[in-house]
């Protein structure tokens, strides 16, 4: 027997096992109890197109959730998409109780919860709420924005430096941090980088080496910003491993600096689908987001090192005075291998405001 | 009762309070417990000249130490200094048993445990050593290198800017940093900045605002690294709320880069019984002494800010290449306010050799 809450503790984690092959779609877990508050049945919601976590957990649990309770980390969905409305199915399968964490924000999918109390089913919202809002924030963000979540990833010593005066790079993290960016980038939809990034470095840009042994099931979309259209045909961000899209001033229009429209990117971006984007380097494209607005979350792997000279991991993010500077607040702080590893969110400015919510299925 | 584990953990705790006070000498705790295991006494050394923690414990405890156990964190003193021998002492005083975290690295003092063997007392040494250590690192460090323990200190945004581009850098870090900072000060004997930082900010360099509401009982020296005697005559770090020592090439000499050498000005410190400096700035005067070899730890105070533009917190630190970065490790890990405070250490190259062993009382 478990408690609803414990009940919800597990659900926000059987979610998290979809981020990175969800979008458009949110990440969702659920859990059925029976009437006895026995766990009956449990689900997670694993690619768009593909079942509902609600769906999931009822196909296990069959008869036996009839009179019991379904936990769930998003209010279920009241509309025919690819799927059919899970608020239905909840009713058609004789639940008494259904207890969500996170109201859907989405006007076209949402007023599940009012169908199945119009059916006399009891619902409560809001448990854990701040947990399950956090393990989807990247969904909840981009579905507010209109244009997908942007988490700014760099690695740089003590003193904030990417690379030496020479240029040198290499392993400026451990490979501990290496292997914690692979992680990262599974749960991502989209990569994007800049030329000089690709120019300079030749990344592959794709995931490997997950620490436990899987292999990605999904490989985000590689995005290169390119104003002029330098890729060169070789680059490795070419090759097989994952789709590209080269993006360039012709293609996306020109920004307010002349260069790649960025607001343009993250719109065209959004229209494919894409809710969850990691920004990979360099110091001079985060700077251009930056100075846009365009970052939600910032991941910093800082080695123990000094190095006094060489390029910093951020430029020109259009700050000229201390009063000016981004603020962010710390969300987690941790050890990784012998490297720190922050994460730290952008404080919203007093402009920020709402914009369109498209929809999702 | 306390077993003599917690009587360790108690005497480094004690020894603690002796921080910036005690120099040249080191912080020593000290518990003495009845045969019953009863504490009868305790003590820690507060400054040079005064008594040594196991004679502050010993006047406390009187006949009931007879028969009973020393709990101390250093090797007790074999010499006649300012103070008598505390091996003497704890011998008169009847104590059938001495456990002794750190053996004394001080030849001139060093010999207690031998003494006090001879006179037929169970003698213990090492329990709990790596946290006394770390208690007296500063003096450990001076004792074995001839010069004191250097710890620079930082603030910076997430990009390693100490100010941004218009030079403000007012209030970079967090009031709880700000504090922090204070407490700091107060654990040591003398606070180093570069005249620059005197011309740019004119800080006065003293211990303020501890959080306990206490007075700092010592003001650490206030030393202005300053090659050409700019230091203007109006300057706070000339008031008379401390000590100042302005540092010119014309009395220290010149170093490798024609400006004060660095070296010298730390072996002047030392011979002034100085162990514990605390390097507060600029990014220039940090360089040249990490290249120097002369910096055994860094804290840095991170505020959770991005400028994209500004002075480094770090520069010139004589290195040109990736594989020459320093290389630490961190030690401590914290949140202050809204800051990240890191500690890390500097590992010791090839190269680094003990000196000679200086006296200390």
């Amino acid at each position: 027997m478990v408690t609803e809450d414990e009940a919800m503790r597990r659900a926000i984690a059987l979610a998290a096992r979809g981020l990175g092959t969800t979008s458009p779609n949110p990440v969702v877990g659920c859990l059925l109890l029976s009437p006895e508050g026995e766990v009956v049945g449990e689900g997670f919601h694993a690619y768009a197109g593909g079942p509902h976590a609600e769906i999931v957990a009822l196909a296990q649990a069959g008869e036996r959730a009839r009179g019991g309770t379904c936990v769930v980390t998003l209010e279920p969905c009241n509309h025919t998409g690819r799927t059919g409305p899970c608020s239905d199915a909840l009713i058609q399968a004789g639940l008494r109780r259904v207890v969500i964490a996170v109201d859907d924000p989405n006007p076209v999918a949402s007023g599940g919860a009012a169908t199945m109390r119009a059916a006399g089913l009891q619902v409560a919202t809001g448990m854990r709420r701040p947990d399950a809002e956090l393990g989807n924030i990247a969904w909840l963000t981009a579905v507010r924005r209109g244009r997908p979540y942007v988490t700014w990833k760099f690695a740089a010593t003590l003193d904030g430096r990417s690379a030496a005066a020479d240029g040198t790079s290499q392993w400026v993290s451990s490979a501990e941090s290496r292997a914690d960016v692979h992680v990262l980038r599974s749960t991502v939809d989209a990569i994007v980088a800049g030329v000089g990034t690709v120019l300079a470095d030749d990344p592959q840009l794709t995931v490997r080496d997950l620490r436990d042994g899987s292999l990605a099931i999904k490989q985000p979309l590689r995005v290169v910003v390119d104003s002029h259209g330098r890729t060169p045909t070789t680059a490795r961000v070419r090759d097989a491993a994952a789709s590209t899209w080269i993006v360039t001033t012709a293609e996306a229009g020109p920004g307010p600096d002349g260069r790649v429209d960025l607001t343009a990117v993250l719109t065209g971006l959004f229209e494919r689908g894409i809710r969850n984007v990691l920004l990979e380097g360099g110091p001079t494209l985060a700077g251009a987001f930056l100075a846009a607005g365009l970052v939600d979350r910032v991941i910093g792997y800082v080695a123990p090192k000094l190095l006094g000279a060489g390029r910093a991991a951020l430029v020109d993010a259009g700050i000229s005075t201390i009063a000016e500077a981004l603020e962010l607040d710390f969300t987690d702080i941790a050890q990784i291998g012998a490297d720190l590893r922050f994460t730290a969110t952008l404080r919203p400015k007093p402009s920020d405001h709402p914009a369109h919510r498209p929809s999702s299925e």
